[in-house]
């Protein structure tokens, strides 16, 4: 397996891990509140990352939750937020334009910022009235699923949040296993996907998110391959038209809620075209990782298993992923 | 002009003027209600219709709104939505299976269901608290300014809404004349458009939906014409890296608040690609209509534009915007 470092996955979970207590506290803070709403926003990937976990609190909650783009957010406000809300952001830089002005907008309201930053001493950290550092920590997600199972916990809304999170001390390991088991798939996907002029990509529920994102984030931004992604539901309302048999389907099936629509595309597609993949978290061992959990990780599991496409495209279309023609260079 | 009948397309807007006293008195029935939320749901074409209505609420009055497409409220639910929450919601065959069920989860939950239907005597219709028939009427967006200006109005958040209202008579004759208007640059980008191996349709804020489903619905599903849609924002967090010198790219620019978004992709794709065009509201003069209503009618303005692409791009391809391989054929 080229571009893969056991150790250093297991070292930069456990980064994240490390600060449970911290980041349980946090969660206690929020509870103390009387909230109104809890908001997710941010820009691009990092957006892509918090949505699951508004998925998650609508799904398994009565607590009142919206998302919403940071840029549209500055431009036209959310009528649902106050100085009773909790605002959630993210940005690995710490410096992301829109999410600090998102940031300024939600202070402006009174609201409380929690916010998952990648560089310590960052803006958006001394914007926040609560931040989780990452550094090199990996998935970020942690840091969510540790957040918000904790308010879910102090709700009484996720009694086995304990064990919960002390499964989550073995993520690190098991999506390192997970890399292990997918790379052979994501290697020869690789050296197909490259070469097609046009790649849909479907997905539902906490899984849309990672189809949107990683289509536009990795395949586009970094390879500059075209893509189009439609959730699974949608599928259904037009692109299902431009299948044909040599059409390239990309599906991102979830254990979570929403599989049904995941599987109505499966089974439409395989019909229809010779070229359908399907990347199935359920093909994919978590050991250390009770199963009644699955459910809720489909998000990592399945970012684990597209960077195996990532760590080999790049050695196949011999572009590294580091390179940009405009992406933050100079102003746009 | 091809396929345009310009008494017909005035009868059309007429047919739904003609019901504004009804229309208006479904938005008083709703305001006598102590709602808690109101809420857009329905499925594809029909929900991106929709969604500007969530936006302008959102935008210009403190009433909770929120929007959820049906498949996937029927799998998550909504934990916003109570007995006291009014649900929006349109189809135009009025039996779209998740429409209806939609209709169900709503209707279990205790809420007050308005729809604008296009079939009388259909099964949406009979599961609502109020409907609107619109029959050949169009555009259907008609029937939501009145109905959400008519509850601003009425919350002392639209005070014009009875000059606007009366400014709406005309809609169908400006709407016409758009079409005259934008018939030839339609029609050369039709022209070109087809060829294309791969479009990217872009926009922001309530034109966002339109370059969604014009994308969607129209080119991918009754063109089999290869799309990506992005919004004015998301643009620069990946696919703005596909730019070359013959990526085609096509800009929808709003008069609504989020045009600062719209300008930015315009400057920046301005300077990376030949094959730019820009469909902007701006360029369109709306007889009858008073300047100041303008912000809020980008959505129906663009889709009188975009539906003479479709009008003479289904001549050029000699393929009938009817012609379907597989929607509504059969189960999937």
């Amino acid at each position: 397996m080229i571009n893969f470092n056991e150790s250093q996955i297991i070292e930069n979970a456990y980064y994240i891990y490390k600060q449970r207590s911290k980041i349980e506290a946090i969660a206690d803070q929020i509870c103390k509140r009387d909230f109104d709403l809890l908001f997710f926003t941010s820009s691009g990937g990092s957006m892509s990352m918090l949505l699951p976990f508004n998925f998650w609190l609508n799904y398994s909650s009565g607590l009142p939750t919206a998302a919403m783009l940071s840029a549209d957010l500055l431009i036209t406000g959310c009528n649902l937020l106050t100085k009773n809300s909790i605002v959630f952001m993210t940005s690995k830089s710490g410096d992301t334009q829109e999410t600090l002005e998102a940031a300024q907008y939600a202070k402006n309201k009174g609201a409380f910022i929690v916010s998952a930053v990648g560089a310590a001493d960052s803006p958006l950290e001394a914007a926040s009235d609560a931040a989780v550092i990452y550094d090199a920590g990996r998935p970020q997600e942690l840091i969510f699923y540790l957040l918000i199972g904790k308010i879910l916990y102090n709700r009484g809304l996720f009694p086995v949040y304990p064990d919960f999170a002390d499964n989550m001390k073995n993520l690190g390991a098991a999506l390192m296993n997970v890399r292990k088991q997918a790379d052979e798939k994501c290697r020869q996907y690789a050296l197909s996907c490259h070469k097609e002029p046009y790649n849909i990509w479907v997905g539902s529920g906490d899984l849309w998110p990672t189809a949107y994102s990683y289509s536009m984030c990795v395949l586009e931004e970094s390879q500059w391959i075209r893509t189009k992604s439609v959730s699974s539901p949608e599928f259904f309302h037009g692109t299902l038209e431009l299948l044909e048999k040599d059409v390239c389907v990309t599906l991102l099936l979830t254990e979570g809620p929403t599989r049904p629509l995941d599987e109505r595309v499966k089974h439409f597609a395989a019909k229809h075209t010779n070229k359908l993949t399907c990347f199935d978290t359920r093909d994919y061992l978590l050991p250390g990782i009770k199963d009644e959990y699955r459910p809720l990780l489909s998000p990592v599991v399945m970012a684990a298993v597209l960077q195996r496409i990532s760590k080999n495209i790049e050695v196949i279309t011999g572009h590294s992923l580091d390179i940009r023609r405009y992406y933050r260079k100079g102003e746009y």
